[in-house]
């Protein structure tokens, strides 16, 4: 079981990586799915590096479970917060997608407009770090009080953008989280072109709702995305080892 | 034939992800030519994944010819109604190529502004799923009755845009289909950049006449193309076979 | 003598295919350096695709000078026309590269903003087929009166915008050409972004003159972008052979 | 020490040539460690080309240390001069990178707007050479009191761009040089879709203050990015050769 996590593990790694969601910055957990009160995740290393070994399993609190001399992601806390206020949530996903980054510093609201887009759901609020840890900050999310006003902010959403920084998307599974990210700074894009455009028409709440609720990770549809995205980021045998 | 035809198609799935019409998702299809209430069209298969084994032949409302147990495409309705609809074309693309996506989710309408763009046609209609269907679909093309009203708003065009989805291609052969699926994605991308720009003078009705009515899917200059997206697509030695 | 103009000309096709000015269109041609009345175009063929056996010479009307069964590209009278009109040039690239469209669709004049596109000289003329030819051509400058009134819009310029087509460029070297066909449409990238963001400031007059009056296809400056585009473009052994 | 400042900038060249910051032209330069009145820097090549061999020294004023038959940058003034007026400055980086170029030829001034692009600081002048040398100059900077023109504009701050030229970053490690270029581009860029999209919230001062005096060089968060860029770019093997 824990084998078979780390390895989609890598293999989501590598995945974000080839489709430009993250770059040198930027991770994925998964929760423990035995110990809903662990989760795992890289040492500090860039995704599309990671490798097996370098999967660590941490408390909600950003600890690691064993003693670890390697350097450890900075910003672990993002992870841990939103395992413990979201008992739902089984992946989280932290990057800063070019894409995204402009409807974190305006007002103009991110809002699902392609069917692709979906699952990023009706409300994307917008956390603004300087609210509650002033205007002095790096912007990183550093310990726990900043993970948790993140999750706050998140609430019952699927994806929160992060003033300046990038955003935070949290799923029921890791397939989920991969798919919401890849897809997230693609919606992003056609919501700006569609804007300069004219007025633009989202997805209805109904349509989201229909999406989302139908919505399966096992699905032949979902499948073939995660295998297509995969074997395009050189994970095929890796991929053999799960089948 | 059917050995030529599943080739093509192979080569014609090929190049439409390696020129980024499609991705995990799309498909094109190609009308049987000598059974015309059949068509060729891929299992449920990211298509830069699909091979010869993978195209099955499907009567005109998306049932296969033959007991299959692979999933199949959920949307393989919108070739079947095509078809149906219309006993001029042999192949159909449907595909989310991105820069399609702001058309279809604002009142700007699409229009062919350069040579390469003349084929998409003077109009480019665009079906909206909630018309009809209501409010709460998953925006998927799922059955007949869908396809054929998407069919409908199609109509005698070339091209129907999905909102919030993506479009819908339609040509007399299989080369017509892919050459329009990949420029029309830059027609849109040259349309945007222009209308920033200032008032847009669009090809003449004319124009897109006679570029249509002298275009030859055998020509030297529509075969420079095939040829030239096959090989980019890793599809030389699938092209020999059709020599 | 001859063997180097085709060598040089098959690098500068693969030159422009690599660094996307053409695609499976545009083509690019060089005058005969000891016969001002003939020129080098290869035979229709995707740029990336040509070789040194593709390469024939052509008297100024477009005609082969040795009879050729391979089919021709259609537009080679922009080339002949060009080379009758301009005696001072010596190399011609016809291609439809997309960031320079847009400003033949529109009333904004595209023009010289960074110093690499200093090149395209302070004025760029766009033709429109159709003021001479009327609205039902299929945009193709298939014969020399169209070839011809390509060229005297041309003028004294470096570069000529077609109307929803794409664009002739000619310098007086084939290095010359190539290195303004890579930045011509950086430029004009450049330019659209600008204008969202406000008035822009054009080079000046003087710094276009100091600039194109200082260039020397030979200066290890020049010399530097060649070589590193024909690597790039996979003309390492190419190169050596011309060393 | 030689040695090793020279392995580095080999790998600082072909990262910034990856990264797409500079192509055929812009550079990277180092100061001595030992010499402050030196610089490293590579004679005229592309700078995915450069090798070993090519890093010369040279004094503030751009004249090099040995005699050199090869051709040199025309423009290593700019990194003379920068030295020369700022001690604290240990590494420069001049190009052209496409996404800076409009903000340098309108008034709208390029400001950090996410945390990546915290290191371009509060204020990036804009430096425009006609001012002091008129409107004939062909643009380049090929002298010490161009250089130095440049320098001076540039004061205390990180970044000057360059009027329809490019721009002069400035640091006080080669990491940090390459950093600092490799997301100013991605800054510019995010900031231009934004100001489309609405009124812009740019990083705040005290933010801008606390993640410039926080970084280091040697943390695990910066190698991370360098080793991942270096790797990327094929400088495996002159990683191994620093560890």
């Amino acid at each position: 079981m824990v084998a078979r996590v780390i390895t989609e593990l890598v293999i989501a790694n590598r995945i974000l990586a080839h489709e430009d969601v993250v770059d040198a910055y930027g991770h994925v957990s998964m929760r423990h799915p035995e110990h809903p009160d662990r989760f795992f995740l890289s040492i500090s290393k860039a995704p599309q590096q990671v490798g097996k070994k370098d999967i660590l399993q941490f408390d909600l609190e950003g600890n690691p479970l064993s003693k670890e001399k390697r350097p450890l992601y900075l910003e672990r806390f993002i992870h841990g917060a939103i395992y413990e206020a979201r008992p739902d949530v089984m992946a989280v996903v932290h990057a800063h997608a070019e894409a995204t980054l402009p409807f974190g510093i305006t007002d103009a609201p991110l809002r699902p407009v392609i069917h692709s887009g979906a699952f990023i759901g009706a409300e994307v609020p917008v956390w603004d770090i300087a609210a509650k840890f002033g205007e002095r900050t790096n912007l990183l999310v550093t310990n726990m009080a900043q993970g948790r006003d993140l999750a706050a902010t998140l609430g019952k959403n699927a994806v929160a953008l992060m003033r300046g920084h990038g955003f935070a998307a949290a799923a029921r599974s890791l397939i989920d989280v991969v798919r919401l990210s890849v897809y997230l700074p693609r919606n992003a894009r056609v919501q700006m072109a569609a804007q300069q455009l004219g007025a633009v028409k989202p997805l209805s709440r109904g349509e989201i709702e229909a999406r989302t609720s139908g919505y399966k990770p096992q699905s032949p549809e979902t499948q073939r995305a995660w295998r297509y995205w995969a074997e395009r980021a050189g994970c095929a045998s890796l991929l053999r080892e799960l089948d």
